[in-house]
């Protein structure tokens, strides 16, 4: 397949960028919604990651990031996770085809302390995984530290 | 006091609008952030209540909201909800002081069913109050139906 977002340059391929075009336009991870955050995730083997810079209009008080940023961002990189990590488990090669794409049944976090803005990396681990639910533990980093932990549940649509 | 927002109309008073002034440029419920979603919890009685429009820019898949909104709006809702409770079970009046500022320690959201975009209310409950720890749960409606649920453990800053 010729990838929705970017070219083929050879790196690694974000699993939003292969979603289909319906799903495309989320604001949190639609590689078509330019005013989103546009959250990507690759995979590294056994996890998972996503980068994002959290900026001045993510404030919640303080110099620290709002919880529904957290939230927002640990949604979206676990729903990119679970299709990852359902392709691996199915033997698809991620980019050779339109990703399925997993919506949130249930989502948990924990807001360890305060997140700094600036940048932001979270991994992503599978805890289990069936043939339509699979879900996803997050740890969220920000500067070299994990201030939140999610879990999600989530269903193939 | 002098409300920090609006002025006296004497009818309700959002809780958000008495927080102090750092607290006041919250993406999701500050009301000086004229970027962000602006949500205002009020007060009826037991319970406490937020109406929020949902829009195009809020879009996940399809014609629903994306998972991150429907957080970050009952986590904001939360917190006002917090505070007020907590003001209430301390006997402050709402608007005749600053009011506290409960951060998030723990959110849970069960997506019911999808939320279609448009108008949206939610709902808040007392589950447990303490002296600085307040657990809330929120039903969140689109279309007269419960679409979401929360839970937050909050404490007081």
């Amino acid at each position: 397949m010729s990838r929705l977002c970017c070219e083929d340059d050879g790196m690694s391929i974000a699993i939003q960028d292969t979603y289909a075009e319906d799903f495309s336009h989320c604001y949190g991870c639609g590689c078509l919604n330019p005013h989103g955050y546009q959250v990507k995730t690759y995979s590294s083997g056994k996890t998972t990651f996503t980068e994002h810079v959290a900026g001045p209009n993510d404030l919640g008080g303080g110099a620290f990031a709002y919880g529904g940023l957290i939230a927002s961002v640990i949604d979206c990189h676990s729903a990119g996770s679970a299709a990852i990590f359902w392709m691996q488990s199915n033997g698809r090669a991620i980019g050779a085809e339109t990703a399925p794409r997993f919506v949130t049944a249930r989502l948990e976090v924990d807001y360890v302390k305060p997140t700094p803005i600036g940048p932001l990396r979270m991994v992503g681990a599978l805890e289990e995984i069936g043939e339509r639910k699979v879900i996803v533990t997050t740890d969220l980093e920000a500067g070299g530290e994990v201030t939140a932990r999610g879990r999600a549940v989530l269903v193939k649509v």
